[in-house]
Parts: structure tokens; C-alpha cells; sequence
């Protein structure tokens, strides 16, 4: 692992609409970036709001209605994990669990919705192609939402998509500190990184973009955010 | 919200026995620091598994022997979430849902086993005036173990003790970029900060301290862990 991270949000994003080239557009922002050009083992941390806008994932609602909003999750389940009051926790399609399927209000115009993007490893694929071809550069693409937890309060950033990251490092079978063998270190790196990054997005500042330098090379190689979802039969809280 | 962030390991830390003076052991490895001094507003992160050793909490136990674990397990226990196999998923005394309660095999002596600290806050707010008193600065100090999680596979570092530096960050009421009043954005920077540092730290690299640099100004502040532990009757998951 690598003994120094550092962590930065890329300003000059424009607002983003239906049908912008998104990759084109941080590939733009990164290279006019007061911290310098991004280099080979970079990992650029995206936020699903841009990627779901870009990818035009976005559909009319009524807000003053919840019926609307309610139909509009229910829509993006695949399962109803636990229902309480107005918050529904449910399992999307992709195989999240989250509050309201990720269906999302806030930092879209009025009348809309944002839903997650149907693919947020080829959403982060495409930005690491566009990347490569416009600045030379080999970056980790990581598209990254914000999730409540079971136990815990305070949400935290996560990985919904990664490309050229690894989504969780198996650790199991290092020799621990002492020599032994440890049991079972699994780590989530791609989730620990959008967690990192969130920390310097901040969610009213409009920064939907990080780079994170200093990621352990053995970190960067193709990968999934299915290394990331535990699949319900070895699930025990759903 | 901070636009840059950086993050190291503490080198230097020797190997910590019941007794040790942890603040002292950590003030000196940071004043010898390739990275330069410690400053104000810096976080430190510190991993339980030093935490635990300095407070002497360790018991002897057969590690061949199931049994013998499974006995602890349940002694720190005050509830039992799951259980599936050797797999016991609890909530601890102090509110957290972990598995094994937090009892640690891994780093510790053969015939040990690490139990976690009594009351990581005092013990993060300990080693926070002891680096005052040595250094004069004003650091915050969160104390970290590594957990699983419902719904996704991958450990992370979480925050289970915190002095100086908030838990959650609410910024609900705060008006997103397009100017709404956002729904829910209680952040857990705490945890977010815990997982950042393990990065840096890794597993079996034996690295148990981590600087964080440039954080946020207005989350440095008197904190409890408590702000982190959702109370069993707001828990729908367990």
C-alpha cells in the first residue's frame, strides 16, 4: 500500500444536461485544474448525479405528490428490503440497497427526478476511455452515491461503477504485523476511496468530481462493482 | 468543505504493550515524521487494535479451541443480530453491530485475543491532550476498527471513537447547488475520515496511525461516537 494519499475536487464542472459528453467534459476540467495535470494511477471519483444527468436518466414527477415518488421507486426495485413511514429501503435492480432504489430530488430542476444509471461500470469504462484518448493518461474511474447503512447514522459515499480499480483488495493469507496468517481481510478500496473523496466534494458545493492520487498500483486492474455486492442468498439482513 | 485533503501513515510506531503511554509513543513517531510536524486541525486516526493493547485489554484464550471464542463473543455481547456457522454478528456494549464483538485475533500474540477499548472516546480524547501538551497543537483523534456491512461485501474502516472531530455532519437545510433545501445530508465524516486513513495504513503493512491533513474547519469539534451509533429502536436491521 501506499504511504501518502491526497484528495482534491475538480472545479469547473458546468452544470450538467441530457446528452453532454461527460468524459470530454472532465477531461476539459482536469487539464485547467490549479493542481495540475492528472497522471498514470490517478483515480477519478464521480458522482452518480452527473453521470445519471449526462446519461439523460431523468423522468418527470410530481413532487407535491409522494404517490408519484412512490411509484417511481417501487419501479426501480426489485425488492422492498424494509418499509417505514415514508422511507423505503429497497433492492435496485443492480443489487444495491438503498433508500428510495437511489431515485433522487435533490440538485435536479423541479419536476424531475435523477435515477441511477443502468450501468455505472460502463459509465465509468466510457470516462476512462475518453480520458485515455484525449489526455494519455491511464486513471481508475469510480462512480460514487451516497447511502444510509444498517446500524450506523450518517450517510457515506460508496462505489456504484468502477472501471480500472479493483472494487475490493483480498487481503486474506497476508502474514499480519506479527507473522500470523490473518483470517479475513477483505478490504472495500473502491468504496474507502469514494468515502475519501466525498470528504472534499461536499454535497451542497457543487463539486461532482475528485481525483484521488496515490492509490497502490496493485489497486488498478479491471474490475466490477459486482465485487462489491453481496449477493442476497449470503446476505443476512435482507 | 476543504478542496484539498492528504493522508499518511505514522512510520516509527513500535510494537504496543499494556501500559505503554499510546499518546506519547504517537507524539514522538509524528515529531520525527518525514512529512513534517503535526499542525492544527490536523486528524490523527488511530487503529483500536494499538488502543486496545495500551488499555491492556487483552485476554488469554485457546485459540484451537471454538469455544473458548465463541464464550468472549458473547461475554461482550449485549445482543446477538446473527448468526449463521461460526459467523456471530452482535451489537457490543457500546452500541456497535460487529461481527465477533470486536474480538480480534489477528495482531496479537498466539493465545491472546483483543477486546475492543471500554470507552473509545475517552481513549481518543487521551491521546488529543497529550498531543497537545507535548506538541501545542489542536489535533482531532478518531479511534478506528475495521467492520463489515450489511448488503455489501468489502471491510471498511469506521470510526469507534472520536475526540475533537465530529461524528455526522449535518448538512440538512443547506441549499444543494440549483438553491433547494436539500432533504437528508447527514454526513459521516468520521467514518469517512476512518477510511480514508486505512488506505494509507493497510492490514498487514503494520502501520496502526494515520494523519489527515486539511480537513474542514467547522467539523472540528466536541464529538461523540455516539453521534454514529443509530439506536436499536430507529434501527430497522436488527
Amino acid at each position: 500500500m501506499t504511504n501518502r494519499l491526497a484528495a482534491w475536487g475538480v472545479t469547473g464542472i458546468p452544470e450538467i444536461r441530457p446528452d453532454d459528453q461527460l468524459g470530454e467534459i472532465i477531461a476539459e476540467a482536469c487539464s485547467g485544474e490549479p493542481n495540475g495535470p492528472l497522471v498514470d494511477g490517478d483515480v477519478l471519483v464521480v458522482t452518480q448525479k452527473i453521470v445519471s444527468k449526462a446519461e439523460g436518466r431523468l423522468v418527470a414527477i410530481d413532487a407535491s405528490d409522494p404517490v408519484s415518488h412512490k411509484r417511481l421507486v417501487e419501479e426501480e426495485a426489485v425488492r422492498i428490503v424494509r418499509r417505514r413511514g415514508d422511507l423505503i429501503i429497497t433492492e435496485t435492480t443492480h443489487g444495491f440497497v438503498c433508500a428510495n432504489s437511489g431515485v433522487d430530488l435533490s440538485n435536479v430542476e423541479r419536476g424531475q427526478a435523477a435515477l441511477l444509471p443502468k450501468d455505472s461500470d460502463r459509465s465509468a469504462r466510457r470516462i476512462r476511455d475518453i480520458i485515455r484518448a484525449r489526455l494519455g493518461v491511464e486513471v481508475g474511474v469510480i462512480v460514487s452515491d451516497t447511502f444510509g447503512r444498517a446500524w450506523r447514522k450518517g450517510l457515506t459515499d460508496v462505489a456504484i461503477g468502477v472501471a480500472g480499480i479493483a472494487g475490493v483488495v483480498d487481503l486474506r493469507g497476508t502474514p499480519d504485523a506479527l507473522g500470523r496468517v490473518m483470517q479475513v481481510t477483505e478490504v472495500a478500496v473502491a468504496d474507502e476511496l469514494a468515502s475519501a473523496a466525498e470528504l472534499v466534494m461536499g454535497k451542497s458545493s457543487g463539486i461532482p468530481v475528485a481525483v484521488v492520487r496515490g492509490v497502490d498500483a496493485a489497486w488498478l486492474r479491471e474490475s466490477s462493482v459486482r465485487e462489491l455486492v453481496r449477493p442476497p442468498q449470503e446476505d443476512l439482513f435482507r
